[in-house]
């Protein structure tokens, strides 16, 4: 941050995911300390003053009380029904200029049903995506996949809007320095695949604010070709869902074949440590949560199981977002001609 | 077999896959010792005549000769252009009536396309569709998907046909005594996912036929909760070339952190055969090949990789199929009101 730079105000939703409040507070402390953001927690009062307090930080950091909660196997649309919720309450406090972006943990679903709610869609973008990030084969390498599951039908022209908001994503939040977008698909030739990715192909190829770099095909999606993948909401959902069902087959082959003999067994109590590395990286549910991208305000949502690290690292993002006017770069390339 | 079943005869492409002719010739001739089935082998003769020599078996088993290729890498229309190639003659045989099932290993693209040129649909049937089998949690089971590619498009009425197909595969094929078919969609709830499932769901759910269990989320599909799992070609493309994906980062993450520190190498060195049974389950891309459901004759693709004993597996179950008469059943079901 440079001395130019005002400090940025986040709101951030105190009572999602598994570990609510206290990690969510303690992590919202830690970005506080390290990055020189401002923060506003938001949740019932009477759940996240101790916590502050704990801390020593009753005092200097403020509280926005929403006494509703929205669970992480509800429906997106409970948020309707719930509007003193803290979600709603968090994107109430951008909606209003009160933060500058938002942060939440868990529900992703929800979280973007808020968001169009209260924040509503950037103007320009006919539909918003949630984006979400998945390992590759390359170490410490991400690939941004969006969408997830904003929208179940789509169209080429959304799919061009995803690619464009995904490679500013990536270059402007995820630190990419020249993102390559791939379109998923069943076959890397042009022509491939049905007829929406056809036409969205063709639309990729002739914007020039698109690093288009051609079709992914399934295999390619984690080998690390890519820095972000755009295809449909249903599609990506699906995707999504079933990589955690193959991370979890995997563990469970491990379960079953390491231990077999005594030499298995010895090698297990050897390897605990490294065999803890592998189950953390191949539990694919673990690197959920999500971008919120072509709403009308930084929204990150860190997975339902984050605790503080994760917590600091999603504000990490949104902070990036807000510094590098993520949103006006979008906006900008929707006035040029498409 | 009981004695009144007459010998059925297969026809197998004994030029596809990574190890042909060898592997193929010698899984072909250990099936007709232990199935009791007749077999015709279609290929280069020059190449296969050496090989049935070294087993003593060129005066029992008959050759038909086909001097072109299908290659792994080549796309399905390629057929084509090359009908002499051991995968079209092998086809020509069912269509003439020289054989009662086809059998191959390698290119199921090519095969699909080289079985519609020559055999065609069966009647009734609108689209015929690719199965491919995926490993599941339970040890043993396996879930056949389809369509994973013969189309790219797909309507309600085509996925009500895949999952009246695939449950009597799964019965008189796989062996699945009570086969549960799932829909691939993006929640449980009735209602859910776009306009092709939603609509697909109310056909299944009326469908006497189908023992239709309802929507299989992404997660679900490698749970063993389903026999069988049906879905568009576009989307099951891609999901099955992303399991072979997901299933390299899997090894990829073993490689990278099982071997960390002294105590890792000494455990690598006791687990050898351990995890080298991890690593033949985790290759989900050998679990390929595939059931080609919807043409009019008994098509059974084994995987590229395959050996002599995954030729015998599919010949088996090319034979189960004929036994069972599954065309016939699938004839019967399309006949009544659906």
């Amino acid at each position: 941050m440079n001395g130019w730079e005002k400090t940025v105000r986040i709101a951030i939703d105190a009572m999602g995911g598994d570990y609510a409040p206290q990690e969510i507070v303690q992590g919202a402390l830690l970005a506080r300390a390290q990055l020189g953001v401002d923060i506003v927690l938001v949740g019932s009062a009477e759940a996240i003053l101790p916590e502050l307090r704990r801390h020593n930080a009753a005092q200097s950091v403020e509280i926005v009380d929403a006494p509703e909660q929205v669970g992480m196997g509800e429906e997106p649309t409970i948020v309707r029904r719930k509007p003193n919720s803290s979600i709603m309450v968090t994107m109430d406090l951008v909606k209003q200029g009160r933060a500058e972006a938002a942060v939440a943990a868990g529900n992703t679903g929800a979280a973007m049903a808020a968001a169009l709610f209260r924040i509503g869609r950037l103007p320009g973008i006919e539909r918003p995506a949630i984006g979400a990030m998945l390992p590759t084969l390359k170490l410490g390498k991400r690939v941004l996949l969006l969408d997830v599951g904003a929208n179940t039908d789509s169209r080429p022209r959304f799919l061009e809007q995803f690619a464009l908001m995904g490679a500013l994503y990536s270059r402007y939040v995820l630190g990419v320095a020249e993102p390559k977008v791939g379109l998923l698909n069943i076959g890397e030739e042009r022509g491939k695949g049905n007829e929406l990715v056809a036409d969205a192909y063709e639309m990729l190829v002739n914007n020039p604010h698109v690093p288009f770099a051609g079709n992914c095909e399934g295999r390619d999606v984690m080998t690390g070709r890519f820095d972000v993948v755009v295809c449909d909401g249903f599609m990506g959902n699906v995707l999504l869902k079933f990589a955690e069902g193959v991370g979890l087959v995997a563990l469970q082959i491990l379960r079953e074949e390491l231990p077999r003999g005594i030499p298995g067994k010895i090698g297990i109590a050897l390897m605990r440590n490294n065999l803890g590395q592998v189950k953390q990286r191949m539990d694919y549910a673990a690197y959920g949560g999500g971008l919120l991208l072509g709403v009308n305000g930084v929204c990150i949502i860190a997975h339902g199981s984050s605790k503080a690290q994760g917590i600091l690292s999603a504000i990490r993002l949104a902070k990036e977002a807000l510094d590098n006017r993520v949103l006006e770069r979008i906006q900008q390339q929707l006035i040029l001609p498409m």
